[in-house]
This record gives structure tokens, C-alpha cells and sequence, in this order.
């Protein structure tokens, strides 16, 4: 352990967050210090922890400051800084208990997380972590301190509201699902309150915060949330930039390439724990090509989901959907949030979508006391006091509350795809609808998008349209009908085929992820 | 997947041995790749894959190149650079199966240890791979093809020497060990091979390639080894400019903080098979303050070492010995290497480190047909043919061939410890001896360390010095007293104490580690 006092060379980039110095060989043997290992950096009666790079570029007598710790200190070139070699923190030693399999306690995992959240560990030693988390599972009682850790390190509503605070998510991995834009309005048109934050799209082809964007801004922060929440019952606002559970934006950076997603539920969680939610009706599909492929785990994470929630105190029920195919009839944001438009406003009547938001909110007004939920949610739905409410909160967001279907707009570009034959439809490839509407541009271009005319079990003609693509540009349009071409995404036929696959060779690694929270 | 030019701006600093680039936000978004996604880059006709940083600090229209990049291409600033977004690389495919408990075959895991050596993996993603492996645990087909691949994944020592080719191999985390610095010479003298490759401390008060520096330059290159070896059929050579298992130095910086070493297996072999070893002895030092903390244990690990090199062709037969007192009497690079010089010249006779060498060169005269091994390594040491080895070995090296144990200089500055009382040595604590070795400016001030004078089982009377301190500088001298004066590493005494520990609130997280290969 040794100190030493060095020059800053400002080196104008940034580290990736992460307060990070750089020091040249000599200096660092001189401090006992090794290549990732921490400093503690003195300055001006300030002091902070830093990760050390060792690199050749720098010359003895210097530290390499990147704009982080700039930013933090407004240190200029040449000034002095005082380096002193410091231990390990004692959230590693933590996370190699973690590794040796022992069970970790509330105080321990709120160190890790801190640390997490302060930059304090590698990217290495996080992987660690979470690799350990998803090799031993996780118990109910890790499960609950990570979840209450996520929830202290971030930032929380308050809503002054003493009734019940209802919530609603879905596992993902289910393209289309425009659930939660029906869902909101008929929950705060019943007088319960409903503070929902979402998810833009990460692998698919959009988000629920990305289909609310259409019709109203979505970066709301929290006051702006609480305002609306407190005028309107209700809100759909993206939570990527609320705060309320930093921990989990630095995990899911590692777990996305890794694959894995051992913090499901305390991620989760923590985001309705720091809305102040204390009833959840949770959506679980499963099938081929979503999350959960099968019944049998559908049931087992919704008894997780469940004690968790019993433990947070929320009263948490969930809803087991059939996940093979597209929620309604479109993928892509305009398309989705002018679907679930049509049907606020009786234009149109989309059985498995109606179906869903029923049933989801039936949960919530059983749970919270309002008797058969689901006849209450449909007359909402019908009455149209779910539209007036969803004009509302459009309008408190900042939206055009008189927006029609009609102006929501479209990709101009356009390809039909017409069956080939005569038959039912047999089955649906949502993996593949995802790369046909990722290909047209969603959801990055807004208007992009897949109708897909026909669900499972609908009786389809020989020439008749299934499958319609919007893009905005003729490009990538292009590049759908090429994915479109290989195979198509869906199956008419009399009778489902008896072979999947023949494996003749060894075959080569799946590639397919879903990761949307 | 998108692809555009973009102009060059040269960092000036370096990213740590991999190729990285940074990418604006905006440019980012265009391409569709996230932080820490790879891309493809294309200039004059040479293309390579980086991983990309996403910085507020660079202008769109831009990529900021890191020194690496510059050092392999000789890009100059503003010049244009084709970047492309790819795939996730199929190594991480295969990383993902791991995390599934999916077995790899060698092919597998070829294709990961290529990437792992050539930077196309992140730090997260390494570090996923190695927890996965610690926590599964590796079965012999994967440590063999672990072992294989690091060996074809770096360079080797091709010797035109036919014969029997040995080498020698501890465990470590015993202070002291300067065993290798007598076996290779007895082996050598017996007219076998013996190309050894020693490391450096990293946690220790110092390695054999420390140790043997004393005497002798021991930074030689393979073409150097090769010379060496050849002449004396005999060296001893620091490992790490090798370059014999360049993946087992990226695993190395990953484990160390993680406290684990899923790797020991194939990482020791891996170095083995490099330099075409096919007779091994295996030195297992067991008990408390060792590696290993059982017998029980040591006997599971040399199974496992035996059975791993035949399936490597190298014979492998082991010693578990005694690891809870320091080797012979020293701790410190010169100390220790004075100490070796003394046995070999027969100025000292060390009972049990000659123990130790006597019986590891015994195994590997056994396993070469050479009848009773021990007494024949017994009379190579005491007839002075050793010696002479040595000496040649030292010439051969470049360093002084006459050098007398007298020679070696020792830290001007002392400390005596006397017992405090009279009776038996009863235990020694060497992680406490490391500490103070450490404290004393050991490894790096070369002349510090620590003389223990009395060993277990040893009678001692009140007022006799039983540990002389060594350093180059009065204040290291000052820091190691203190740490001496905390608690006595050494105990003398009648009867071996009842009380461990009273454990009356709960225990922090343990903080020793020993990372020596």
C-alpha cells in the first residue's frame, strides 16, 4: 500500500461511466497497485475511488483523468493530485462468498448493489456475480434483499394517493402486445390508481414505451409523473430515465450478450416497489418463441412472483396467456398504437387483445375489492369511459388528446403477401414477424411495421392477403421481403406437418434472446 | 447491421490490449450497435474487429481510435474508416451454452480461446465463462481440451532432444519453496531434461523466477531457453515473457480479484505441454494457511492431476508434503536464493527442504527408469555435481558462474525477535510470515525478507532470536515491526492452546488469497 503524488493529464474521453485513472508502469509498481485493481484519489480536501489502468501511453509522473472524474471534480491539466493504493472493497469479497455459495444477507447485498450503482466493481466482477446468481438460482430470501437494495439505491414515487396503487407488467417476449395502453385507462377510469412505467424495445420491434410514444411524450421525470398521476389516476411514461433502479441498467449491460437473466423478478420487482405498487397482475405467456416455453414453468415463476410480491407487500396475481402468436394484429409502434386506438374508441374489436386487458384487469378489481373484475373492465371498455380516460392522460402527458386513428401515421411504403394456398392458419413465427418488422425499421422507424391479417385457427383462401409490411423506406422494405422469402412466418395448411427438423450434423449454437423488462 | 465511413481521431492513449473504438451516440444508433458490441472495421484493404465504446466525447462523423488499433494498422488522424455492426461472435454463443451446462467439445472450445487471446471478448463475457466453470466445475474432457487449446493458442519449446523430457511443478502458497532451484540442477546432472519455467510472486514475498534472478538473468526468450536447455540440459526461466499460454494471463487478471481458479488444472499443463515436458513431478503442499487445506483434498487433486496428463502423454506422479511452515529457513528473493547456494555447495544442510527435493527429483528418476531415485538425487547433491550444474546452468544464463553464497547481498537494515519465553516451536502462521516478508519490502526490494531460526517441533529458550527481520529501508523495517508486534507469528509454548477463535458477532468476509502458478 503506498501513496504518491502525480500530475493530471486530461486525457477528453470518457471511461464508460466509471471513475477510471490511468498510470504509467513505474508509477503503479511504485503504488503496489495492478492493473484493475482501485485507488483512492485525493484533491483539494475531496476524495473518491477509482479503477487504475496501467498503460504504456502514459508517462511517469502522470494521471490519466477521462471526463468523468472531470466532470465530478473540474480538475484541469497539471494540477496534483494524491494517489494511495487501496485494498479490495469489501463488496468483492462479498460477491467471492457469493461464489463459494453462501447465502448472502440483506446488509451484504445492499454493499454489492451500492457498488454497483457507484462504479466501485469491474465489469468483470459484476459478471461474477450475476453468473453466480444464475448457476445457483437465486433464493426467495436473496430475491427479496436484492429487490428492497434496488429499490434504496434508486429513486422512488411518493404519491400523497393513500389507496390502493395498482400495477400491471408482462414477462415479454410476445410481439404486439399493446396490452398495457388499454389496460391503464380502464383501471384509473374505475378510480384506482395506476402509475405504470415502460420499457422501450431492446431486441423486438417496440416497447410499450415506444407504442405510447406515438400518441403523447413519454420521458416524463418523476414530478412530472406524480403530477400526472395525481390528475389523471394514471400514466404511461418510460422508466428508463426515472432512476428507480439504476443497479439493473448496469446488469442488464452485462447479462444482454451473456444471455441470461437470473435478477428477473427482483428487477421487476423493484420497479413496482419504488411506484409504491401494492396490487400487480402480472402476464406470463408461454409458449414456443416467447420467454417461457413452457406451462409447467409458467406456473412455477408465477408462484415466485407471488411470494415475492407477498414479501414486498404486493398483492401480486398472474394471468397465463397462450403466447404463440402476435397479441392483435400489428407489430410496430404507430401500427400498435393505432390498434389499440381502434379499439378504446369501438372501431374495432380485436377478440385476443380485448381478451387479454380484460382478464389482466379483472385481477386488479378483484383484487382491490371491486367484485367480478372482468365484467367491470368490459363495460368500461364499451361504455368508452377507457377512451375519455386514455384522452385524459394524453393530454396531461402532453399529447393531442383528440387524436384520431386515422392521423396516426403509417409507412408509405408497402408489400402485401398473399397465401399460396387454401387452408387454416396452423401456426405463427413471432421470432421471425419480429425480424420482418426489425427489418422494415421498427422500432426505430416508427411507421414501421407487420399487419398479419390472419391468427391461428382462421380459415384463409388461396390468394387471399395475410401479411402486410409497412417501411418508410423502400430499402428496408427490401430487406423484410428478403427475410420474408426465405420462409414464411406463417402456416396455412389442412393438417400440421409430423417433422420439425432433421439434425444430421452437429448442429450450430441458437441465437435467438429475448430481453424486455 | 448498418455500415458507414467515418473519420478517424487518434485518442492517444491505449484500451487496455484489446481493439476498442468509440463510437458518437447518434452514429451509434445508426449503425444499430449498442456499447460493448463488436464491429467490423475495413481500411485499405485490412479489416479486424473492435469492440465499441459509445462517448458523449465524440463528434458524430467521427471514430476514436485507441493506440492498438494505431500500433496494428498505422492509421493516421481523419482518415476514413468503413465501420460495420456484427453478430455477437459464435465464442459467446458458445460462453451462453456453457452458462446452459451445455458441454463443449475441444473444437468449442478452440474457437473460445482464440477470441479470449485475441481481444474479441469482453472483460464481462471472460469473466461469465471462468465463474460458469468454477461453479460447474470442469470434467476431464474440458480440462484436456482447455489444456490443449491454450498450448495451440501460444508458442512452444520445440527441443531436438529426444529423450525423456521432465519437469517439476508446486502447487505454491507455502512460503520459502526455493526447492526448484536444487531439483533442476540434480535432474540436469543426471544427464535428463529439464526446460523450467517459474513465475513471479504476485500475491507472495516472492516466485522462483524471483528467487533464481538472484543468480542469474532469467527474462530469456524462447530461442534463448532453447540454447540453454540444449548446452546444460537444465534452466530456469521466468514464464511470463514466454508466452506458453497467452489465454492463461487474460484468466489470471480476471480470477485474481474473484478469488478463484477454475483453471489450475489446464493453465499448469497448458505450460507443461509447451515446453514438450512428458514426465511431471507434482509438489502439493497441504494443511492450513496452503491452497490445499486437507489431505483429503491434495489426494482429489493429484487424481486429478494424474489423470489429466495422461491423457496429455505427460506422466505425472505427486508429493503431498507439509505446507504450515515456510520451506527451509528464508523468505525473500535473495535470502532464499543464498539459502539454495548454501545446500548445493554443502556450507548448509536444510533437512526439510532437502526432504523436498530429494523426494520430488526421486519421482521423476523413478518414473525414467532410473532405479532407486531418491538415493541417486541424494548423491548427485552431496558429491558437489549439483553444484557444478548449477553453476553451469548460471553461466549458461548469463550470470555470474562463481557466485559464492557471500556474495548475495542482504537488506543492511535488521530487526531481531526473541522469544519471549522458553519450550517448543508449536505452529507458524505463514500467511503472517508473508505478511511481514511483504511489509519489508519483499519481492521487489530484492534484499528484504524474514529468517525464521527455530522450525515446529524445535525447543527454544527464553531470549534466543527466533526470526530476523531483512530490509532495504528502515521505514519498510518500521511497518514490518508493526505488523510483528500485532501478534507473533510464530508460537512458542508447552501445550498447543485450546481456543481458536470465540465468534461472538458475525464475522466479517475473509481477505487472503494466494494466486502463485
Amino acid at each position: 500500500m503506498g501513496t504518491t503524488k502525480l500530475r493530471t493529464k486530461l486525457l477528453g474521453i470518457e471511461s464508460g461511466g466509471k471513475p477510471v485513472i490511468t498510470l504509467s508502469r513505474e508509477d503503479a509498481e511504485e503504488l503496489g497497485v495492478r492493473s484493475g485493481e482501485r485507488a483512492r484519489l485525493y484533491h483539494d480536501s475531496k476524495e473518491m475511488t477509482a479503477i487504475v489502468n496501467i498503460m504504456r501511453s502514459v508517462p511517469k509522473g502522470t494521471v490519466g483523468i477521462y471526463d468523468e472524474i472531470v466532470r465530478i471534480w473540474r480538475v484541469l491539466e497539471h494540477q496534483v493530485i494524491e494517489v494511495e493504493s487501496t485494498s479490495f472493497p469489501e463488496s468483492l469479497y462479498l460477491i467471492q462468498n457469493k461464489l463459494k455459495r453462501m447465502k448472502l444477507n440483506y446488509e451484504e447485498i445492499l454493499i454489492i448493489i451500492k457498488d454497483v450503482v457507484d462504479g466501485n466493481l469491474r465489469e468483470s466482477e459484476i459478471a461474477a456475480f450475476v453468473t453466480a446468481l444464475d448457476q445457483q438460482g437465486l433464493d426467495l430470501d436473496e430475491a427479496t434483499s436484492l429487490t428492497v437494495a434496488m429499490v434504496e439505491t434508486g429513486k422512488s414515487l411518493r404519491l400523497s394517493d393513500k389507496g390502493p396503487i395498482c400495477d400491471k407488467h408482462s414477462i415479454g417476449g410476445v410481439p404486439g402486445d399493446k396490452t398495457t395502453l388499454l389496460i391503464v385507462p380502464i383501471i384509473a377510469a374505475a378510480g384506482l390508481t395506476i402509475p405504470k412505467t415502460s420499457s422501450r424495445a431492446i431486441t423486438s420491434a417496440g416497447g410499450t414505451a415506444d407504442r405510447a410514444e406515438i400518441l403523447m411524450p413519454v420521458n416524463l421525470d418523476i414530478k412530472e409523473m406524480k403530477r400526472v398521476v395525481s390528475k389523471t389516476k394514471g400514466c404511461i411514461v418510460w422508466g428508463g430515465s426515472l432512476d428507480l433502479a439504476p443497479a439493473d441498467d448496469v446488469f442488464v449491460q452485462i447479462e444482454y450478450p451473456l444471455s441470461i437473466d437470473p435478477l428477473l423478478l427482483p428487477s421487476i420487482m423493484a420497479k413496482k416497489k419504488a411506484v409504491g405498487a401494492n396490487y400487480l397482475a402480472l402476464d406470463i405467456p408461454a409458449g414456443r418463441g416467447t420467454k417461457v416455453k413452457t406451462i409447467g414453468d409458467a406456473h412455477l415463476l408465477a408462484k415466485d412472483f407471488m411470494e415475492l410480491g407477498k414479501r414486498l407487500g404486493i398483492k401480486t396475481q398472474c394471468l397465463i396467456s397462450f403466447g404463440e402468436q402476435p397479441v392483435g394484429h400489428t407489430i410496430g409502434p404507430a401500427l400498435e398504437a393505432q390498434e389499440a386506438l381502434k379499439v378504446l374508441n369501438g372501431q374495432a374489436i380485436v377478440p385476443d387483445l380485448i381478451d387479454k386487458a380484460i382478464h389482466l384487469c379483472g385481477l386488479l378489481f378483484s383484487m382491490t375489492g371491486k367484485g367480478n373484475g372482468e365484467r367491470l373492465a368490459m363495460s368500461i371498455l364499451k361504455s368508452g369511459k377507457a377512451e375519455k380516460k386514455m384522452r385524459e392522460i394524453i393530454a396531461s402527458q402532453g399529447g393531442d388528446p383528440n387524436v384520431k386513428p386515422g392521423d396516426v401515421e403509417i409507412g408509405s411504403q408497402k408489400l402485401d403477401i398473399e397465401s399460396e394456398n387454401s387452408g387454416t392458419v396452423l401456426w405463427i413465427d413471432n421470432q421471425r414477424l419480429m425480424q420482418i418488422a426489425r427489418a422494415a425499421g421498427a422500432p426505430k422507424d416508427r411507421k414501421a411495421g407487420v399487419v398479419i391479417h390472419k391468427k391461428i385457427g382462421q380459415r384463409v383462401k388461396k390468394g387471399e392477403s395475410i401479411i402486410t409490411v409497412f417501411s418508410e423506406r423502400a430499402s428496408k422494405l427490401g430487406s423484410a421481403e428478403r427475410i420474408m422469402n426465405e420462409y414464411s412466418p406463417l402456416r396455412v395448411g389442412d393438417r400440421r406437418e409430423m417433422i420439425i427438423h432433421k439434425v444430421v450434423e452437429i448442429p450450430e449454437p441458437k441465437k435467438a434472446f429475448i430481453l424486455e423488462r
